[in-house]
């Protein structure tokens, strides 16, 4: 079976739109797609400063390698979050990496932080849940004070479609405003960006295989039960039997995300009294957690 | 094994609650859960006269069954759509369900009444789609016209679940602020009423099988594809995962139909200068579609 563009042989058969590729017109599609998804939601400028929080896995090494070859001015971040063997395999993946892309890396290990690693910190709030504020803590403070004018995180179209799913059938409609693929920046939060987001998982993994990206496929042993994988399932059974599904879903929210918007607590922001970025309350959620009475630094020396 | 409430033999397995139950105890639960469904969303009052459109399918005249016995004022209308064979099995059955139910029941025969079947009709409009508009408008002014205070629907929860998953997976959002057990009346738009609004298509299947309501289960020839029908599925092996997805969607979507509401465009109705009843333009999409140059009369004589 051949490429729908050249003689050569077909190295994925993509379904929407319906065609054959070999490697590197497949390599060509989808760096042109990442290219007008940056265009068409004006995610980034070019001579901006770009970070991109790179974990091992294949979704942020491809977005850094795609940035990097589209000439984005990038570095990278690591953050090592001290859980065993897994953190020291991520962060193993993430330099080799960063070696193969030629990118700058930077990691920050959140035992050398903040003394404890994830899953040993004792909170009643579950693992996921302050590991999630610890890693949105540390690469928005990370990119805020080093001067960075964006970060690139490497959420793909599957990722998206399964999150506002799962927030429809829950009807946790206060989480879907804020969605979609550029999260202004506003303060000291730095914007935020998502270049994969017409990507498939599919697309991502074919991608990556393509370039020659290795990655890590374990899992965090802390990630629970799998709701998410499960409506990727459905997701999945319905692209098939329609294709375009996910992204006709995704591009319909898009469109009525105004309808959310109006639901959002414009609950005004202070200032931590320890660290002085954003909060809720006296102290941000990452400083009232980690129990902090001093703020850690993150610039660059 | 056993019904959870007697010694009798299991007649059917409840998922959401998980019970086993008799043909006695579930036609007991399947009438409190109608009463229930009657009184949370405020349906109906005592005294209100209650049309129902009997189709010669199972839920309206599971519908009609269980309000007749709950004890309220009901009459019933066929509208006999002059589809054929189909639509002479369905008046055989509307018949006989309403002798067994001992209620009064009134025919409309579309082919006496305009001239011509549907399915005969010239015009660019889809079958389904003016076949819609015709039974809406009958039974609305068939109620209007002979003083009935509600329309009372055979809606089950599996209907309104994936009509309403069907519309946010292609965001037509427009539809979703008027969903709901209940749309109250207003000028000449009678009360519409959704009894059966909590009960799914399963529970339904069994009732009627369990008080000996028998019912056409021929589909109309002109139904067009299966997507509902697909949803359906996707929505039975969400339930199958995890029982209750179905009740606890709906109404989550009910907490939040607010959200929807406000997309309402308030189109100020007019009168048709044909029939007199509310229209967008000048004439009502029903005398429009039939050519009609005088209003079809539906007093009763
Ligand atoms: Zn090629
Ligand atoms: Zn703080
Ligand atoms: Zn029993
Ligand atoms: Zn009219």
């Amino acid at each position: 079976m051949r490429c729908k563009f050249c003689e050569s042989e077909a190295y994925i058969r993509l379904h929407y739109p319906k065609m054959l590729l070999c490697r590197e017109h497949f390599i060509e599609y989808f760096e042109r797609k990442v290219k007008r998804t940056i265009e068409r939601y004006k995610l980034l400028k070019p001579d901006e400063k770009i970070l991109i929080v790179i974990s091992g896995g294949k979704d942020s090494a491809v977005t850094a390698y795609v940035l990097k070859k589209l000439g984005y001015n990038i570095e990278c971040l690591h953050i090592n979050l001290g859980i065993g063997k897994y953190s020291e395999e991520s962060e193993a993946y993430a330099k080799r990496q960063c070696e193969l892309i030629g990118a700058k890396l930077h990691i920050v290990r959140v035992r050398e932080l903040l003394g404890a690693g994830i899953g040993e910190l004792k909170t009643r709030r579950p693992t996921c849940s302050y590991c999630g504020i610890t890693k949105r803590y540390i690469f928005n403070k990370f990119a805020y004070e080093n001067g960075f004018d964006a970060i690139a995180t490497g959420h793909n179209l599957d990722d998206e479609v399964s999150f506002i799913f799962s927030n429809i059938m829950h009807w946790n409609t206060d989480y879907l405003g804020k969605q979609g693929p550029l999260l202004p920046g506003e303060g000291k939060f730095v914007k935020k960006v998502k270049p994969l987001y017409e990507l498939t998982e599919r697309e991502v993994v074919y991608y990556a295989l393509a370039v020659g990206l290795e990655y890590i496929v374990h899992e965090c042993p802390h990630a629970r039960g799998a709701t998410t994988i499960e409506y990727k399932e459905i997701l999945n059974a319905m692209e098939e039997k329609k294709p375009g599904t996910k992204i006709n879903f995704i591009k319909g929210f898009l469109r009525k995300k105004h309808l959310f918007e109006r639901e959002l607590k414009e609950a005004p922001l202070g200032e931590c009294k320890v660290c002085g970025m954003p909060a809720q309350g006296e102290k941000c959620s990452f400083c009232r957690v980690w129990g902090l009475e001093e703020a850690v630094g993150l610039k660059i020396k």
